[in-house]
């Protein structure tokens, strides 16, 4: 069956398909209670590239005779859409007769595609969240999504106005089964599953009560995050169990700036089990049976795997550990998508990256050289007086590894002219000014915003190049990046993955990627540090856990905070995962955590103008999942 | 009564103040009916500032035996909140026991005041947004906030549990009177009001219909911006007539990152007439007689004035206008209020400037002055080899005329040697990569990005020192900003503010302000020009409007989309009013719209990465206020 995604892709592409014969071919295996789930990645606002997309999943349903296909939730307008329809309402009209014209495409297939719906009645938001049931060459039917969630990366009411429910409008006939269609958060509301439900009603509960249909289809674009495949396959197990009714979800696949989705489509049948699965992070044309009540699995029904390590973890994880097995492809996967799609969707296709033969720089380098291809990323190593010989070799074998282009571009010439331009400036200014600091910052910045300025020179002259910003999350967590230095960019791959996560990150890409051992071991054995300033104890580079604090105790701080909500006083009453391996003293980590605290303070600021970066963890501080006001005093415990 | 407010204000910067004999002494202008709304500026998260702060105000209105003092919505807590307290519920366990000690502070004098409480039902968000009655030492009431807006700056929805609606619970014995107490978005759901309301509820029609109070108390923390005084006069004007029930409306003051509040908290008898009006943009202890059915005016009831020219437009703006006569004296206060307070409230005092001689920088050295004091703004005059010495000299003279601090860094030097460096190293890359630009950028934007690299130096040697970002509105709708360079900065004073705007507001400075005439003449007069590169056809600097159009034009075209919604066919249609007084083809105009947009789409990213900036106009791309997809293909027509 891959085979038909394999030709939808090549004529999107702009080859020319013969749709009939593979259609012919494969009708055998099909029957009226056939459907396909278009597992698609739309470009939001651009109408007419969703409009083509979904023409040709439904022609290729069309021919091969399928009960119906089925979009995911908004496919024709793009989402996350944001305040663009609020400004351009243009858009929403022009998705409107698109929608009119995909109806024409429809016949004995059922279309059930995601839209963005104007609200004509007299009172509140100016939009509904819909899905149109397309039919007979007309819009048979329109579904009004009720739930609309506004929390983490969601701002559906922000838009849409919440309709009547009534649980009569949800059925529609599929072949020779009544379905009962929901959209997204709708099948997130069961009072038995969730501890404390968000919302007071339960549509699916609603319509299985009231019309008892054969199975419930969700139209959903449910972005991915640490855990929530575990999440939402516990979730769709149970509400498919306890109602006995077989649950079909259709979900998008792609990344639009900040946020990803994983496809990862799926059946479950009466009984809780899943009996159909898509891939996850590609776009495909997935057909199934329509499920009847504990249908076998088999047939034309399959089950593609997920990314590893996921299928053994479907609980969540109770306390803090180093064992990120579970998560590293699935993080692989986020990040290289969320490349792929803000480089193609926005019209790049190359990459400029500062490497230091650290783990920040190397790992980044990496994903690019998978996302992109090597030769679409260029390294620029910028030594200054203070990097050493071993990084510079490191980076420069790690992209011999690779396959990536190599420059080396020493700075010392434009630090020195800045530190000379600086000294006597300063000077000048301290006649006016008091409050110079003794140990300031500024030379140890000059040499990351140098190497900025390179970069982003190198994406002034030549065409279709994005700079990389390479700062991790435990860094941005404590502020310890610069700005306009290495946390500026048009891109930062990493910068919601923890640097203890990253080195496994690290291992796993030696271990998993076709070509073994990319990353020089140097790099992942080494002790991390910025190399911008001298230790005046060791008369080395400064490490960053001497300037901060160990990276195992700082990311289970972290994790604490934004799983857990804790206080200081919590945490100083657990035993932290460092402290089974390290004796502390409890003033120690006392300190730290008010360290902790005092740079978070200062580091606000950074975090709302980091440019796009996946979001990967359950939790982050990437602004489209957490806003957080600048000016606070954050008295935190 | 101003003395009260003085004497708080001295309490609150340590001073010790004797309540006991001014209270004496204003007692007899004070009656059974007299109540106090506390126009008060909170720090998001700091319980304990805010907390002393309502004290001291309460502490106040006890001493003069008034029958209430009311603080804004959310006032403990400080609004906007954001998922800050989603992240850290201690600080919401801590505002409740704050709120606790407050009420053991109440006596005879009602306190009415904002706070965020823990939602202990089963279902839903895990907060209300609520004022608490506090009297005789207990917590006599809690109403909760139904209407929860999700637009623009509004997020409620997202942290806030709508709550039953009671009209009953909503009434409050005060002095002599039963008020009835609505919060914030209550008073803004009238159904004759708004052509379009958002809610299908009106909680001030069912308070008034079903317990006929004797007034409406409305708590708000309601953001200024361009034309809303407008709105809530003519708003609460019609809403108290209709009902022929007076209002009293207390707002909070201040500003929170690109969110300002002015204040202007006010009282409207049952005829709709304004009653009394406390100050616009300061905190201020109001005073005023409860209102019976049509009081008089006078008595204590003051009524200060608005920013001049408010009084005079309140109604709509139905067509683009170069007069902006009434809205400067407000988008001036909104901005130095706004760098005040992100100044003060985030531990800094003083800014660092690069002054070019041009208009934009000049104005926010104008602005910075007045609102951190001339001795703590440094004005970097950073000239390279394109710089004429007119645009050295006339930088010379606003920070002569200013007393701000002055200093000339040419950049001649690192411009140089950024050029050697870069100009052999894109010969190596162009050895692997196509595509190099014929026109590149490259050399304009060293210019713009050593200059930054400066400012932050500046700020990295020197203690309590922000960068500005000097970019305006039209300018960034069009991208014309350097990343990095001067886009770059900790705030960006006039980001929502349009070029035409501008030189209107520094004609105001020059005839407004104490000083006259601080902006030499000749900055206004010139055409603006960023002086980063050489306009091939006259040898001489760039013009900006040559560069990219018409400012008049452009400024036009951005009211129309903020404001109408417009599409390029419809503004086609319209006459401009740079057609006025020029003769354009078509054909010009049709490019000139075409170029906007091709400019916009890729001025996205910029915007994601501004810094803050305070929100002037109804409509920004401010990213508090507008979401916006970067990736995303917007066919606006």
């Amino acid at each position: 069956m891959q085979e038909i995604t394999s030709l939808i892709n090549e004529e999107l592409r702009g080859g020319k398909v013969n749709k009939k014969e593979t259609a012919m071919r494969l009708r055998p295996l099909i029957n009226k209670d056939t459907i396909a789930l278009a597992q698609t990645d739309p470009v939001v606002g651009d109408i007419e590239y969703n409009f083509n997309k979904a023409k040709i999943y439904i022609e290729w349903a069309n021919e091969l005779k399928l009960a119906a296909v089925v979009f995911p939730e908004l496919f024709l307008m793009g989402y996350p859409v944001y305040d663009i329809i609020d400004r351009y309402p243009s858009i929403v009209q022009k998705n409107i007769e698109y929608l009119e014209k995909l109806a024409k495409l429809s016949g004995k297939t059922k279309v059930l595609i995601g839209f963005c719906e104007f609200n004509r009645f007299y009172i509140g938001k100016r939009y509904f969240n819909s899905v149109a049931v397309l039919a007979d060459k007309k819009i048979e039917k329109i579904i009004r999504k009720t739930l609309l969630p506004v929390y983490s990366e969601f701002n559906d009411a922000r838009y849409f106005q919440t309709p009547e429910f009534n649980p009569k409008d949800r059925i529609v006939q599929i072949g020779s089964s009544r379905a009962g269609i929901v959209i997204c958060e709708e099948n997130w509301a069961d009072k038995d599953f969730f501890d404390k439900p968000v919302y007071s009603f339960d549509p699916v509960e609603e319509i299985v009560k009231s019309q008892n249909p054969d199975f419930i289809i969700n139209c959903s674009s449910s972005p991915t995050r640490a855990k929530k495949e575990q999440l939402l396959n516990n979730m769709l197990s149970f509400v498919s169990k306890k109602h006995s009714t077989p649950i079909v979800y259709v979900n998008q696949v792609g990344a639009i700036d900040n946020t990803s989705f994983s496809g990862s489509s799926r059946c479950y049948n009466n009984a809780g089990e899943i009996i159909a699965r898509a891939k996850s992070f590609e776009e495909q044309f997935f057909m199934l049976q329509i499920p009847a009540k504990l249908p076998s699995k088999g047939g034309i029904n399959q089950i593609f795997s997920l990314p590893s390590g996921l299928e053994q973890s479907l609980n969540e994880q109770k306390a803090f550990s180093l064992d990120y097995g579970p998560d590293l492809e699935r993080t692989y996967l986020t990040i290289t998508i969320s490349i792929k799609d803000y480089f193609a969707k926005n019209g790049f296709k190359r990459a400029a990256i500062g490497v230091s033969g650290g783990l920040d720089s190397s790992v980044c380098t990496v994903l690019l050289a998978d996302a992109l291809g090597a030769k679409n990323v260029y390294a620029i190593s910028m030594p200054s007086k203070i990097t050493s010989d071993e990084s510079k070799n490191d980076a420069e074998e790690l992209c011999k590894n690779l396959g990536v282009n190599f420059l080396e571009i020493p700075i010392k010439e434009m630090v020195e002219i800045s530190k000379n331009t600086f000294s006597d400036a300063f000077n000048k200014i301290e006649n006016h000014w008091d409050g110079r600091y003794e140990k300031p910052l500024t030379m140890d910045n000059i040499q990351a915003r140098s190497r900025a300025v390179i970069l982003w020179g190198i994406s002034n002259e030549f065409k279709s190049v994005i700079p990389i910003a390479t700062s991790d999350k435990s860094e941005l967590y404590m502020g310890y990046a610069t700005i306009n230095g290495d946390m500026s960019g048009g891109f930062a791959p990493i910068a919601d993955v923890t640097k203890t996560k990253l080195f496994a990150l690290a291992r796993w890409l030696n271990s998993n990627r076709p070509q073994k051992d990319a990353i020089p071991r140097n790099i992942i054995n080494k002790r991390p540090g910025a190399e911008l300033a001298i230790d005046e104890k060791t008369g080395k580079p400064l490490l960053a856990e001497d300037a901060l604090m160990p990276y195992e105790f700082l990311d289970e701080i972290i994790w604490r905070i934004e799983n857990l909500h804790q206080t200081k006083e919590e945490m100083l009453k657990e035993w932290f995962l460092y402290e089974h391996k390290n004796q502390i003293t409890n003033k120690q980590k006392s300190e730290w955590i008010d360290k902790f605290y005092a740079r978070v303070q200062t580091a606000l600021f950074k975090w709302s103008i980091m440019p796009p970066s996946p979001i990967v963890d359950s939790r982050s501080i990437n602004k489209t999942e957490y806003n957080q006001p600048i000016t606070s005093k954050l008295k935190f415990y």
